[in-house]
């Protein structure tokens, strides 16, 4: 592991869970907090029983959210910046709470606008000013994937769109709304990988950090 | 071919072009336009040449549109119940025309609204009233094929969903709309296959006309 | 969620069963029954545990399907007008028992009409005046989705096709199905997702109420 | 070129036109027919050119046909057996004819039936006896594909499916109705490439010729 | 379930077993077998537990191949003609097996080849002289699917190619054996879905056993 | 058109020229650069003759690119922060300046690096110190699309991908590079539809240039 | 099975251990050890309790790998060669070490180099001379697939490339990572099937073997 | 252009002239032998211009080959090993010999066997001799891609498959061959793209020739 990554780019220690025993994932997070007690180090995609093993280890130290499937160690950098994560529906929470995990883990404020679907344009609208204060945007959604089209047209800062596996019949595993993210009507929209709220959230945090670090009178890093 | 068809179905006879030779379209015009004189019938899909010989050979009494690539001969039948044919730009109004006309053809009244994309929602909105008062809406959209799922949270009138082979990169000629569309998250909403203003005009034909003529005080047929 | 959808569209509130946990299914229907005592509630896509969870809380307010896994609480609706519902085989029943219970809880009468698949026509033929007889027809087919082409050219009335996910080898899922409804030479026929007897129910209920009612001489809603 | 093919097989010289100059094809044929002057020679996909140059050399020894883009030259075989070729519509006749003169070159009779699509079952229930009266069934079909599904629940001969090309929108070169053939809920139903009525009429007419034969009293070869 | 089926095609009652319960399978088998005590019924596709009830229910009158999933009650017919079943390993033994029941129950009898991959072209070869004996060949391959090209090249007699979906990696669950069987370079080759081992057997026992009888004497059915 | 649509994003207008006539493009030019003659309009995918008219109309006035297939018509914004737009070969280059115009004429400086593909990366590590200077980097790449992920591990600065149709063989117009692009193992890579240099210049120019003005003291937009 | 192959091709017998019973997989080796006690025998893709069979049946004489899945029984062959095996990261070592035992059974040495991913680049420099210095070079990537185009421009040594199923969202089980190495700018990259260490590993022997048989003075056979 | 790879890796510089006009493929080769007029430089993939502006510019100097599109000049290198290019049709001519000029220009002998398709196996059997002879093969198919698995039983020499674009319905552009060896059941066969005979060359020749200098007493390079 290459443990100098965080002083390179800014961006923490991150371990990726899916297919690692617990015994590896707790071990892993040990070793990295020994080196770096003075910052947060995330784990995503835990499995239940990879969860069950940190909440055990580490007890009060980690932040275990069993539904986005992250594990957080150690204490949460400085904020810089603030990132709006908006989602459709209570499915794709998953996905979106890893992405505002990620964020904060990567120095950057965030704020998770769920139920605002493109069927019901009302509850959107309503929360408009909200995500027009943030210096980037993350829209989560599975199905059609027209959310992010939406809100391109409705605000200008950088949007990052990211597809689930959320649907059924020819949804083909978050295809479809990829697909659609990838041919949005509204320019500057750039999409990640289905499910990957890890991706965006490193991605927005990166740009948001920076904005908020030099708009706080800190120089960029 | 079968000339019995309108009597049954309450449907014109329609000509599919693609692939005819001018003669041919204007040849088979002729002898149902002959065999029919009291109704209009429709030729789709004409190409270049195929147009031209049409305005030749028919004069006033053919409304040929170059860009739906439609040739209508013959008076237009008496029209019942109202559909909306609404497109989001200009390079998906080939489409929207062809299913207007057919429309018309088909026995009911019918009415275009362009220019609505879902990244200038205003727009939409300012047309909403209007949409909303159509017996029928058919929502015609290529890109990320998003328009259906907008309008299908704001009407709730029988919905047709059209995708378009507009787009480039990985559009896929039309299958990244069409996809959107069959797993949109707003219930109800039907689809046709790309470019199909054609099919989507005569199931939006066939809805309003018997509501019209139920609303007119005249029995379904 | 939305609780004056019923009012802006006609539809009854409908609870997306798929992913949720029994508990969530049950206390969403108590609280929707709650708000609306006088119109039903209908609940798709029920895992057996949530089906049973509802069979034990509702008893005999609530109807439960375990084929279709629907569960309606409360009083149906005035119907209005009537959908035919039409399969092939034993295999599709399940998505075409939803698509009936999901028009009857739209407010329309509904028929199932099953085992009359293309390659059996003489069964098909004998049970075409009911067909005919309907105010909307939907055709649920799996294997080589064939159903609607042959329905399309028989009946005149507006005509919903859902492709099952019923099948083998490269059926894909129901792929191969929706492609051949796409591809129908049967003009008008309109498709919605693989599996998708609920949104078919919703748009032929929606068609076949607005015609019902002004049959029966009440307004269009 | 392996000139000792129909005499180990029974099936007759053939060159595959496509991608050869006009001069390449007219040169392979007369050196067959030279070697083989007792025998039929036949082309498959030629050019527009090919065929041309074919009709200068050869004149009335050469039957071209310009839609199949078939060439035969020398004497057609003894037919023994029969076999229905059957399409829906004018589009599919190049396949079906490029089919129905392989059978023949092959040694086999063949009957032509075109017209008879799924959406208008009248037509092709008044051809039923004369399809049932053949040894092998082909059956072409673009779009949908649902021609061999139906055919196949009335027909108790063997049956040859050949997909083609015609279509639009998500027809996807033929791939649609390929697939709707081999999902075909008719058991029995064998399938070609897509437009290749070549490979389908060897397929039957050597079905067909060795049935003919034994009802001739010929043995088998 | 249509009972007549036998006589008017010659083909016996089957019944597919996928999907269906245990009590399901053996319900159906009694009443066809009490409605046709004078011939075979066949089930195929039957899950394990299907299997073991058959096996208690019918006891010596059923024969259960827990390899291929079949299951036949009641005496078999008369055979006319021979088909023979080739494959390459043991991985497509079960649905070769299917096949060669199958066409067994159809009327015709069957000889499975087994082991003749074409890696090992050797033992292909020592095979051959009873492989060009048969009236029909079904070739069965999973992999890169090559058995039925070179087979092609080889025999004389119908050829029908089956597909499995023994592999691993992008095989794609028999996708890749299936479009090299469709590409074959051996003319007259044709395909059936992909396990589809039913599908090939009824296909080559209607060739084989019509063949047989006018062999034999009798005339074809 | 939104002739509004820059007050509120801070992004010019755009033409999409593809599909567009000469005198159209032309037309559209003189009336947003009538409206806004203070700052530069941009058309992107103009045809050869559309390019033509543009010089002719405008002269000196417009900017014509005839590889990346734009027009700029008017003074240049103020330019404030830096993206790096970087590619492989000759064959991006039409992407690759598409998306700097893009970059310039959205308000943020733009430099190109050329000729850096993975396979050659020495001359990558050469230009290493330039690239990381940048606010915002673009990696532009086609074949196997492999330059966004070497490009991710050394830079920290945010990274957006453009896969390019380049290739031949089963890159699929671009297919496999997005593909690759979208499972990128750097984390925080975005994408864009495959040749979509506008759409990655409007993501990294809203970046850099809110970047670049809180560096230079102004406040973000 | 074939036991002559060895003194045909060099190589030594295999057994796919796929779908086979423990009990099989032993048996097996047993009787191909018999047959060939001075020799390898070489199982690969054993389930875990195959994997235990055979440590219980064999104990010392077996060289079992619960990772790679792979049990060699028997002395391994004089090693002519070397084959450099390089992977990313620990997801890919199952494949990574299937494909060196396989070299190594094969008759030519091999060398592990794990850890050095794209993304990482220097880790990738710092073994170069290592990778440089064998006579043949296996990479096996997942995700992105990058890691052979980056080989390619390093190396002048055949390399053959094996894409891994490691990855998620739109990986498509290693379609992504495997189109990515069929497009690689780097000239000679040869492919195997996703998760084929096994095929890499007899390519790559089959080459270093003769290459170091030579060069230690032994003919090549 | 980096010129000193020929000295890095032992090949000739190469020219892809793809999307090149015909004075920069000229000025490239006459800049690439003014610097190693010592050794031959190739270009591949030249359109029919290109060709003849080299034919005029370099005249004897410059071997052109139109069915390959390759240009060869300055003198061929030593050669040492060699390498058999096999393939099954004319159509697949084109590649093969790209394959063979690119073979010869890397440094071995090549040997074209063509005409060997396995759809007729005695004509394959017969030039085996010739084929095993070789240090390294190529097998160069289209249609169903099945030349190198029959190839792959027959050689113990490394084997490169090349799926070429020849076929027609769904070959997909070769895709169909190229799924077919990536499947092969025959051990040890890697693949390249679609049409990539300089890629197959490339890797052949490397293998052959470092044989071949071992052989011939030279060290490997």
């Amino acid at each position: 592991m290459d443990t100098a990554r965080a002083s390179r780019t800014g961006d923490p220690e991150v371990i990726f869970g899916q297919g690692k025993q617990p015994a590896q994932v707790v071990s892993i997070l040990q070793r990295l907090t020994a080196e770096h007690p003075d910052r947060a180090v995330l784990a995503t995609r835990c499995a239940d029983d990879a969860l069950r093993a940190c909440t055990e280890e580490f007890g009060g130290r980690a932040q275990v959210d069993p539904l986005a499937r992250t594990v957080v160690v150690g204490p949460w950098p400085t904020a810089f910046g603030r990132v709006a994560v908006v989602c459709a529906g209570t499915s794709d929470l998953p996905v979106a709470r890893e992405c505002a995990t990620t964020v904060r883990a990567h120095g950057a404020e965030t704020e998770l606008v769920a139920d605002v679907g493109v069927a019901g344009l009302h509850r959107l609208l309503a929360r408009l000013e909200q995500i027009r204060a943030a210096d980037a945007v993350v829209a989560v959604a599975g199905m059609e994937g027209a959310l992010p089209s939406v809100l391109g047209g409705l605000v200008a800062a950088p949007l990052v769109a990211v597809p689930t596996s959320v649907g059924y019949g020819l949804s083909m595993d978050g295809t479809a709304a990829l697909l659609a993210m990838l041919n949005s009507c509204a320019p500057g929209v750039t999409v990640v990988n289905v499910d990957n709220g890890y991706g965006a959230g490193v991605a927005a945090a990166r740009i948001a950090r920076t904005i908020g670090r030099l708009r706080a009178g800190e120089g960029a890093r």
